[in-house]
């Protein structure tokens, strides 16, 4: 039961990270603390749920599968998962962020949830982009979280470009969903005149369709060649940005007051509309024969 | 066979048509005039697939059923679609327009699909938005007709709030989507900055997503209390509008050149990503049991 004094479930104060980890070794432990100075001062401006990067604490760009695995630790027990599961603790807030992580011989690009008490679970990506795929395994699944700020799904990256997944997260009642992100290219233009990149409107989109807050935390820099996009971004259940989005280049962190009760009620269309409701799940099997078999070349 | 005179099939100029239809019987012969005019146009300008907005003959805010029949037309066999079909085999186009349809007791809110040899086929709108529902019978299917300028999708308006819809259009190999709209409200805000509506942002999203042009052409004025959001645009096969998005305010006609093979070959993101390639099509079923019978409440 809630005590009196507990703060109310919502709003809830998040915070998108936009930083700057760098690969090797010996960046890691400079990469952890980075994202621990991040998360105190996210928690000092009152934010209660912080969303960092994919893949925050080793950066991006491996070279070698054994390169991976030496950057790569285990998922909760490994040094990265503790050190943030002290600070969540600490701290009374919701970490949510990309990890290396190596299970076995497989290696995933996992995104972490943390709490108050601890490590809650993990999201392995399940869209893997470009050399990743010699990299890493692909995960099997779309979990959401329940906590008690309310329920959590998680994505990393190149899943956004794949709306089947904001869309089965935002199914099991996800009231907000978490990206990590390392957006580093798309088919030119990278930007358009408003010097927002691609990813910035799938988020917004995928956010809007559903009626779902996303909070997209994406890196910057430059990392053995590769050029981040920056962008990172915090929309309303409206699917638009919340104080607008971020630079390209420039480490920074967004904050939002989401009210994550609001996915709870029906979106506020009109009597006669309602997103979810409006679905025509009675069509939508053709997506599945299409694409699993039939599926014309192209 | 081709002959050595007939034009390539692609690169095709495709226009989309943004303009200001009005309801009531008085105005009908108006607009079906406006839309032949504006089609001429098109063609003088060397458009070769010219799309106009939903409901493009009748104006849309019909405020009862009985009113909706009186203005309706049979599809192929009315007076819009032979007037259309004329135009369009006398200056050897294709033409995508909205019109109010009737068979036997059923109301469809429809796009039709006209060519240089006459109907090819139709799409009665499948996901009916607030007061749609009380007037129109919905579609049932999401058809893909082959032409001799490549496969043409169709959708009408709020399919595109539904990301499956392109994504059927486009796993049946859709070349290009034609979008027939009325956009005419979102949550507020209806615009951001830079003067585009959430409509605009889907389109491009969609099209990104499945690497597929999308010429989708919205009216503007206002009707019975509603205004509508114009913003009209073409996309290329990287999602970026081609020339900009159309004003909310004016009558216009966008032009691009779309190379209609474009969606044939793999998307070029690298040797190792391809986006139809990279669905994950094994974990997308829960998609279907998530939503037809488990969904969480909302």
């Amino acid at each position: 039961m809630r005590s009196a004094t507990e703060p109310a479930v919502s709003p809830v104060r998040v915070a998108a990270v936009q930083s700057d980890p760098q690969v090797g070794l010996e960046n890691k432990e400079k990469n952890v603390a980075a994202t621990l100075q991040r998360i105190e001062e996210a928690a000092d401006a009152g934010a209660r749920l912080i969303v960092l990067p994919e893949l925050a604490n080793t950066g991006y760009g491996f070279d070698t599968r054994e390169e991976a695995y030496a950057h790569a630790e285990a998922v909760p027990d490994g040094p990265t998962c503790a050190a943030w599961s002290e600070l969540a603790r600490r701290r009374d807030l919701y970490v949510v962020a990309g990890i290396t992580e190596v299970e076995g011989v497989h290696l995933y690009d996992t995104a972490v949830l943390i709490g108050p008490d601890g490590y809650i679970g993990r999201y392995r990506k399940t869209h893997l982009w470009n050399r990743e795929k010699l990299i890493f395994t692909p995960g099997d699944g779309f979990p959401v979280f329940e906590t008690r700020i309310g329920r959590i799904g998680l994505l990393v990256c190149w899943d956004i470009w794949f709306p089947e997944v904001p869309r089965i997260l935002a199914a099991q009642g996800a009231d907000v969903i978490c990206s990590a992100n390392n957006w580093v290219w798309t088919p030119p233009p990278l930007f358009d005149d408003a010097g927002n990149c691609m990813a910035s409107y799938l988020t917004m989109a995928a956010s809007h369709v559903s009626g779902v807050p996303i909070v997209a935390a994406d890196r910057v820099g430059t990392e053995r060649g590769g050029k981040f996009l920056g962008c990172s971004l915090i929309t309303g259940v409206n699917g638009w940005p919340i104080g607008g989005i971020a630079s390209a280049e420039d480490e920074t962190t967004l904050y939002a007051d989401l009210d994550l009760t609001e996915t709870r009620s029906a979106v506020v269309w009109s009597d006669l509309n309602d997103l979810p409701r409006d679905r025509r799940t009675d069509l939508y099997d053709p997506l599945l024969g299409f694409t699993g078999g039939t599926v014309l070349p192209r």
